[in-house]
């Protein structure tokens, strides 16, 4: 069908209607004293009427302020992003603010190029968690040039000079390890995530460390690496397939995050290696299916939707503190995490 | 650590240090034939030096375009509505469009507010999947009365009229109860949506037709409502065991979302229930899990990537036909689905 639309009403157009200037209508609708109230009353009134809204652009290039913010993400379609960017939007909207999403696909160039295109829309800050690949941070450190509020969360860089929002990921990662071994795993192997990413690295580090302080070998073939991406669940059953053909031995494994253990956890089904008894699992992030796979996997919870909201509220503060020309704080938050225990891991208790 | 930051550069900092006029400035920077060409290197020079960035709301404005759209979606944390708005934001970034994303968590008052929102935002379009409870469409007929591009995806109102895209749920839910048909099911459940969601509607109508074109008896008492929230898998769990309390001769249940559906798989395994020789079970989405768990899931897939992109190539359209003053055509896109036959299921070649 084919349609025409009505324009929105202007300013000018209530002016002409009533005859007097556009500046007494604008005036008029701001509640300036400088007008009568019988002209405000009946500027209001047609301003109802014929359902004006005021141009936000042009306000807010007054106040300077978009109250947008901007959010880069590596990936959307992923329950733990998810869930942050469901906290951060829902915390944002309860203080004024609009979010403007973007998903790097886990790419250092594109995640430079959206940091660029949110600075040139004039965002009011920027919470962002690292693609895996970022592994230069000039373009943070030219937001923070910018005198624009920037907050990484989950996956951050340690040396860029800004508030963090993460989880303690190597004490996590020992607590998850060390459960293994006092369930009485002896040989215990790794699924990790990339090289240069934050969290994968210190995830290694607390199981390295668990080994190393139950004075157990740290042997580096037991040690998979794996990309993180939408191939996770495959990745899991590649691993779990060749850590088998490597070392039949293993009794136990610590994975980087859920979907890949329960990658593991369906290839060890159908090779019908019995799940706690011969290989323990511990996975990482308690995404919503870990409870329900056969067996249920124990896993580390990880705070995604109060990570969104804490990211959010400390960007919030910075983008007040900056308007009153107070000092900015830096700082970094430390979110709390606990190994949820389920059936594919021994408990002695 | 306090730090303070440097402030942006502005035109007139330029202009004072080359000793001329903000407007020369200005001009120079846009390549006005009226400037010469030394100025406008120097100009082009020193604002390359200073890392000046044009103010993107003063750019817009003159524009009358934000090149950001509006995005509300019931609830991100989903692995459908994620796959959209991964869809709609790689498609829209591809395009040079920003996403704004609002939530209205299954809310028609939290909806109402957020149209509001997004239109004195002056965003350039906007794109809605329907809470499950909005039954009134004055909020969306106050959009196309503003003349903003609007495009309703998934969750739809059939008699607001602008561009939809969508799948055809009642066929795709025909095809689901036929294949449980076919496979030799006497007694069919159905684990439906919300009374007012479209797509609970079209679904449940495709199942009853099934049932009647296969003069199996359509019978009130198999229909399960669902709300189909967060809890989602708890209430496949409870309607899985209601189901039996009630019925124990049932042989198929055709179910409107894969969570529900793997709940009702889980409380079948509890109860040892074999499934599919004693229950045969449909889902709807194609979860990524679906694939995972045990059994495999049989489930329409439903294309969420496809579905986002192609909702914004039709909002973009739409943007660009209005900005051209061509007549806009309201199209209805419906997205093919299939049935992608697994272990829950039997099958009968």
């Amino acid at each position: 069908m084919y349609l025409y639309f009505m324009k929105p009403t202007t300013l000018k157009e209530i002016a002409d209607k009533l005859n007097i200037s556009t500046s007494t209508v604008s005036k008029a609708l701001k509640n300036y004293p400088d007008v009568s109230k019988k002209t405000k009353d009946l500027v209001n009134d047609l301003a109802k009427t014929l359902n004006y809204k005021p141009n936000a652009f042009a306000l807010n290039l007054r106040n300077k302020e978009s109250k947008t913010i901007g959010l880069i993400i590596p990936e959307i379609v992923h329950h733990f992003f998810s869930s942050v960017i469901k906290g951060i939007v829902s915390e944002a909207e309860e203080n004024g603010y609009l979010v403007i999403i973007l998903q790097s696909n886990e790419s250092y160039e594109l995640e430079k190029k959206q940091i660029d295109l949110l600075l040139s829309q004039q965002v009011d800050g920027i919470l962002i968690s690292l693609a895996n690949n970022t592994d230069d941070f000039t373009h943070l450190n030219e937001v923070i040039a910018q005198d624009k509020p920037l907050v990484m969360f989950d996956k951050i860089a340690k040396l860029v000079r800004c508030s963090k929002v993460i989880i303690d990921d190597r004490k996590a990662a020992y607590d998850a390890t060390q459960h293994l071994i006092d369930s009485g795993c002896k040989k215990i192997a790794h699924f990790r995530g990339p090289h240069l990413a934050q969290n994968a690295i210190d995830r290694f580090l607390g199981y390295k460390k668990a080994l190393l302080d139950n004075h157990l070998p740290f042997d580096e073939s037991l040690v998979f690496f794996c990309q993180c991406d939408d191939d996770s669940f495959e990745e899991g059953v590649q691993n779990a397939q060749q850590l088998l053909k490597d070392h039949n031995d293993v009794d136990g494994i610590f994975i980087t995050n859920d979907l890949i253990a329960i990658g593991a956890i369906s290839a060890f089904n159908k090779l019908h290696i019995k799940i706690p008894e011969q290989i323990a699992i511990v996975g990482f992030s308690n995404w919503l299916m870990s409870a329900v796979i056969s067996p249920s996997l124990t896993t580390v919870d990880q705070p995604g939707f109060l990570m969104g909201k804490t990211a959010f509220k400390q960007l919030y503060k910075e983008i007040k503190d900056r308007k009153a020309n107070r000092p900015i704080l830096f700082e970094e938050i430390i979110l709390p995490t606990f190994l949820i225990k389920r059936a594919s891991t021994k408990h002695r208790d």
